[in-house]
């Protein structure tokens, strides 16, 4: 299987969803267009041609280079940041976005599915809603993510994964929020779980962020004061 | 890449849940052993050995055949029935539990999607919880879910895919517990569910349904009268 076609990602510069899928774009070395999607003035044919409930990424893939707001006819077009990872990974099987070990690819799947359904919602509703008690839910679920890594390295093995993909844009915002204190979380919390995260406890999880830090996939994605400035701007990292 | 070791499900006759990974595992023609876990009586090794978050479906996978209570120290043991889909599908590439064609596998996950993270919340918060309001959103999420069906044949064309195997289960369960006035639901509303279901607005999903439970794949997994009966003694469809 080869890239069969053109693949346009529609994104946000905001977007820690859209960044799974441009690691995963980079490390398959896949030939993209990328239209950023301006939420405060969304264009009306995103919703009718590109993704009906509106959202960054979305991706059309197949047929020929088009302007991104004529997609062609015959491309597929796909939503949700995970299914478009592993969408990635069957496109091009010679990049490994997933193991070929059907067993490591399992376990891909179960560090993905334990960020998505605990960490998630910790890394929301403390930094976004701020959510009473959310403090203990975040690192609970940090804990329970810490226990899935092997000794070393990311997230299966050795070699960057979609796992990695999956997690990084939200780990590495984290860490980010809390060394500068944004987020709508009250000041002395955030400061208490930046001390937590740098303790014996959560030295493994601190080495992996590290790790994804000083990736080359993930630094050719990531530009740390661009997205401090981004995220200061956002409305729910205001405090009230 | 063909069966490579033992493979031990651990189930429960209840679990929807199961039910699924049941599915494609007859679906994969796998050799593998079954051992119910007796939720009113939970054996201590299944946390320490199998599963440490206690629930099923979980297999182990690889080593010699071996006793439920005592797998292969070499085995892998995949918890959550999403992760263990693609895993048989990773294993048995040849029974086609995914279709080889990547947008096709996409649209499967995509439709799987939409059950998890909506329809499956409607059925919950409707049948054994009973949320207020949980009607309107349960046939919102079961419309969402018959828009992504193609025009006849099953969730991503002719043949049984992950996809079905992921919500066949649970539409199924929701037929009968409608028609036999089953679940925490006020009676007046699962009629008017029932009716909307029979309605032309959902032909699309009840013909799937109806197809559904016809498929040789899933009548050898589904035995109505033995679930009606398991189905009313959980406590969690007992009116109050
Ligand atoms: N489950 C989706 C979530 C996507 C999502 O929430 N995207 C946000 C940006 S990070 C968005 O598009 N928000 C703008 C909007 O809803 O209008 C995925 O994994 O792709
Ligand atoms: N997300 C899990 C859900 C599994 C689940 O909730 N299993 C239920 C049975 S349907 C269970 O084990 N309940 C018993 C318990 O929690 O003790 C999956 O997809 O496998």
């Amino acid at each position: 299987m080869v890239q069969n076609g053109q693949i346009t990602l529609y994104s946000s510069p905001y977007s820690p969803f859209t960044h799974r899928v441009r690691i995963a774009l980079d490390q398959a070395k896949a030939d993209y267009t990328e239209y950023v999607i301006d939420f405060a003035n969304k264009p009306s044919w995103y919703a009718e041609k590109i993704n009906p409930i509106g959202k960054v990424p979305a991706i059309t893939y197949g047929g020929p280079k088009s302007a991104p707001e004529n997609p062609p006819p015959e491309s597929a077009k796909i939503n949700e940041s995970l299914v478009i990872l592993e969408l990635l990974a069957d496109l091009f099987p010679e990049a490994n976005l997933l193991p070929s070990d059907p067993v490591l690819r399992a376990q891909a799947r179960l560090f993905i599915n334990a960020f998505e359904t605990k960490a998630f919602d910790g890394f929301k509703d403390f930094f976004f809603m701020y959510v009473k008690g959310s403090d203990k839910s975040l690192l609970e679920s940090l804990e329970a993510l810490q226990a899935r890594l092997p000794p070393t390295g990311f997230a299966v093995g050795p070699e960057w994964s979609n796992a990695d993909s999956a997690v990084a844009p939200f780990l590495v915002r984290m860490d980010l929020m809390l060394r500068h204190d944004v987020g709508r979380y009250p000041q002395e919390e955030g400061a208490a779980i930046l001390e937590a995260l740098r303790g014996a406890k959560f030295a493994r999880l601190a080495k992996y962020i590290d790790d994804i830090m000083k990736s080359p996939v993930f630094k050719t994605t990531w530009d740390e004061e661009i997205n401090l400035k981004l995220i200061k701007l956002n409305p729910a990292t205001q405090r009230k």
